[in-house]
C-alpha cells in the first residue's frame, strides 16, 4: 500500500500554530482560517496518527495495490455543506455540495468521475425543498460530467439541524506525470486568478437579508473541472491549483506560502472585485481578500507557461476573467505581501476568527 | 467508463413502494425501513437519473478507465452518523462512524483500505469530547487496518446540530471473481447470521435512560472486515453479505428477498438474542428482528459451502456466535417467512414507520 502524500489531507491543514486553549468549539473553528487550522492540526492530525509535514491540500492521493506500476492515481476529497440559507442568488446548497467537491478533486490535478452524497435531513423539511435541492445537485453533476453513485440519508429531530446538511465525497483520477500541490510553488512562478473574488460570500450574506438592502451580487458557485482540464492540456508546468473558498484568497495564499516555504507578492490593482462586492465590503468593513469564493481558482505556474495557461483559461466560461495577480518571490519566509495601489507593501495574514459563518 | 452495477447504490434502496405523500420530512424517513426506501426511490434515485432495477446494496462498484482489463474493482460507500447519545455502552459515535463504513464496504465483498471523515460540529461542543471521539475513530481504524486519509470540518451555531455529526466514506478493492450482492441469493442457499441481534439498538436506548432501569446490554459495534476476509477465503460461493443495521434483520431480509426475487424462511428458535435484549424488548413491545445491529452480518451461501463458511467464522472474534438461521426457498415471491418455535409460519415485513430514531 503506497500513499503518495505521506499522510492525511485535511483541507487547509498546513498552519503550524498551536491550538488556542478553547474548551469548547466556537464558530471560528469553522472559518477555514487560523482556528480551523489549529483544530485540524492539534486534534484530527494528531489523533489520526499523522505528523508533520502536512500536505494540507484539498484531497488525498492513493495508489491501489494492483496499480503499483500504473501512471494513474486515485484522488479523493470530502466536504460537508451547511450553508444558510439553502437558496441564494446564483445557487443553492445542492449545487454548492457538488461543485465544492468537484473543485477540490480538480485542484489536485485530477479528473473527477464519481461522487457520493450523504444527507442529514431535519424533521419538518419540506419535501418540495428537498426535491429542488437534489435536482440542482444532478444538474451540477451533469454540467461537471460526473456521476453520483452512492448515498445515505439520516433524519434528525426538529431543532437538531438546519433543514439539510449534505456531505459529498468525490473520486477522480490523475496522471502521475503532473506533480501539483500546495507545496510545489517555485520562486519566479506567476499567480493566475480565474476571475473576481468575494462573490459567493457576499451573495450568501445578501440572501440572509443582513445587508439591509437589495444587491445584484450573485454567487460564482460552479464546477471548475473542465477549466482545469484545459489548463492541464495547455501546460505541464502548473505547480499549484487551489480554490479560495472559506478564508478567501488571503488564507489560500498563506497556506501555499507555508506549504511551499516561499514568499508571495500580489498586486492589489490586478485583483478583480465586482463593484457591488467592493462597495458592500467597504460599507460592512469586510476585505474581499478574505471572502469565500466557490467558482474561482488560483493557479501557480512557471513564468514560461503563464501566458499559454491564461489563454487556455480565457476560452472556458469560468475562466474568461482570468488575470495574473502576482508572483512567487523567494524561499523561506512563508509570507504573503500585498503591493497596494499606492505602491506600499502590506503583510496579508490568514483569516483569524470568524467573518461570515456557514457560507459553504 | 464502466459501472458494474448499472446505477446508483443508496443503502437500502430496493423497495418498489410508492412514496406516501408526506409534505415534510418526518423521523420515519430515517428509519432505514419502508419510508426511507420510498424517499430514496422517489426522490434521490429519480433526481440522480437512475431507473429500476436498483441494486440497493451497501455501496457502489466502479471500474476506472485504466483498469478496464483488471480483475479488481473499486468499492465506495458513504454513511452519515447522527447517533444520540454520543457515547453508549460498548461504543461511541466515532467507533460507529468508522465501523459502519468499514462494514458497508466489506459487505460488497471488498477489502476496505481508506476512509474520509467529514465533521459537522455544534458550537459549544467540548473539545475534550471531540478528542475522545477522534481517538476512538483512530482506534477503530487501526483495528480494521484502514487509513483515514482526508477530512473536512464545519461548525454550526448552538441548536443547529446535536454535538457532532460524522460522515465517513470508505474506499476498498474487490476481486471481480466474487459476485456478491443483494440480488445474488439462490434457491437452496443457507442463511448464516454472525451472532446475536438487537444489541446495538438496545444499548443506545439504555444509554438514553429511556429504559427507566440499568441494563447490562452492550453495543456490538465492530469492524467486520477481517471476518469477511476469512469467509471469502473459505468459500467462493458466498452470494450475499449484508449487515442488518437500521431496520434490523427483518428489513435486511426483505431487501434481499426483493432484490433476488426469492422467498426466504428463517427459524425463530435459531436466531440468537441475548436474554437481556429479549426481556427488555418484551417489556417495551419491540421485536429484536427490527432492532439495529452494528457488528453483525448476514451471509447467504451455497448449501455445499455453508459449513466451511460457518467454521471459518467461528475462528474470528466477531463470528464466534455464527449460526445457520434459515434458507432461501424459491423464486418469485420476495416474501420473508418466520417459522415460529411452535411450528407456525408468519410473514415478516420491512420496518414501517420509526421505532428507535437516531441509533446510528
Amino acid at each position: 500500500m503506497i500513499m503518495d502524500n505521506q499522510g492525511i489531507s485535511i483541507e487547509g491543514a498546513s498552519c503550524p500554530i498551536p491550538l488556542s486553549h478553547n474548551e469548547q468549539i466556537v464558530m471560528g473553528h469553522g472559518s477555514g482560517g487560523k482556528m480551523t487550522h489549529d483544530l485540524i492540526r492539534n486534534i484530527f492530525l494528531l489523533a489520526f496518527g499523522h505528523s508533520t509535514p502536512f500536505p494540507g491540500d484539498d484531497g488525498a492521493i492513493i495508489r491501489l495495490p494492483e496499480a503499483q506500476h500504473s501512471d494513474y492515481r486515485i484522488v479523493i476529497s470530502t466536504d460537508s455543506h451547511v450553508v444558510t440559507p439553502l437558496f441564494f442568488p446564483g445557487g443553492d446548497i445542492g449545487r454548492l455540495a457538488v461543485c465544492g467537491t468537484v473543485n477540490d478533486v480538480s485542484m489536485m490535478g485530477a479528473k473527477p468521475l464519481y461522487m457520493t452524497a450523504g444527507f442529514i435531513l431535519e424533521e419538518g423539511l419540506e419535501i418540495s425543498t428537498l426535491i429542488k435541492i437534489v435536482n440542482s445537485m444532478q444538474s451540477a453533476a451533469e454540467e461537471a460530467g460526473i456521476q453520483i453513485i452512492a448515498g445515505d440519508t439520516k433524519v434528525v429531530q426538529k431543532g437538531k439541524a438546519d433543514g439539510i446538511y449534505i456531505n459529498t465525497t468525490g473520486v477522480g483520477i490523475r496522471s502521475y506525470a503532473h506533480e501539483i500541490g500546495g507545496a510545489c510553488a517555485q520562486p519566479g512562478d506567476k499567480l493566475i486568478l480565474s476571475g473576481s473574488i468575494g462573490d459567493h460570500g457576499m451573495a450568501v450574506l445578501s440572501a440572509r437579508g443582513e445587508l439591509g438592502f437589495a444587491s445584484e451580487i450573485t454567487s460564482d458557485v460552479a464546477p471548475l473541472n473542465h477549466l482545469v482540464e484545459s489548463m492541464l492540456i495547455a501546460s505541464s508546468e502548473i505547480h499549484v491549483l487551489r480554490d479560495p473558498t472559506r478564508g478567501g484568497l488571503a488564507t489560500t495564499l498563506n497556506e501555499i506560502a507555508m506549504q511551499s516555504e516561499v514568499s508571495i507578492t500580489i498586486n492589489e490593482e490586478s485583483i478583480p472585485v465586482h463593484p457591488a462586492v467592493q462597495s458592500v465590503s467597504e460599507m460592512l468593513g469586510f476585505d474581499p481578500l478574505y471572502i469565500a469564493n466557490e467558482g474561482k481558482l488560483l493557479a501557480i505556474v512557471s513564468p514560461t507557461d503563464a501566458d499559454q495557461v491564461l489563454n487556455a483559461m480565457h476560452y472556458d466560461i469560468y475562466g474568461t476573467g482570468a488575470v495574473i495577480i502576482g508572483e512567487v518571490e523567494k524561499r523561506g519566509t512563508g509570507r504573503v505581501l500585498l503591493r497596494t495601489t499606492i505602491g506600499t507593501h502590506r503583510v496579508i495574514g490568514m483569516l483569524s476568527g470568524e467573518m461570515l459563518p456557514r457560507i459553504c
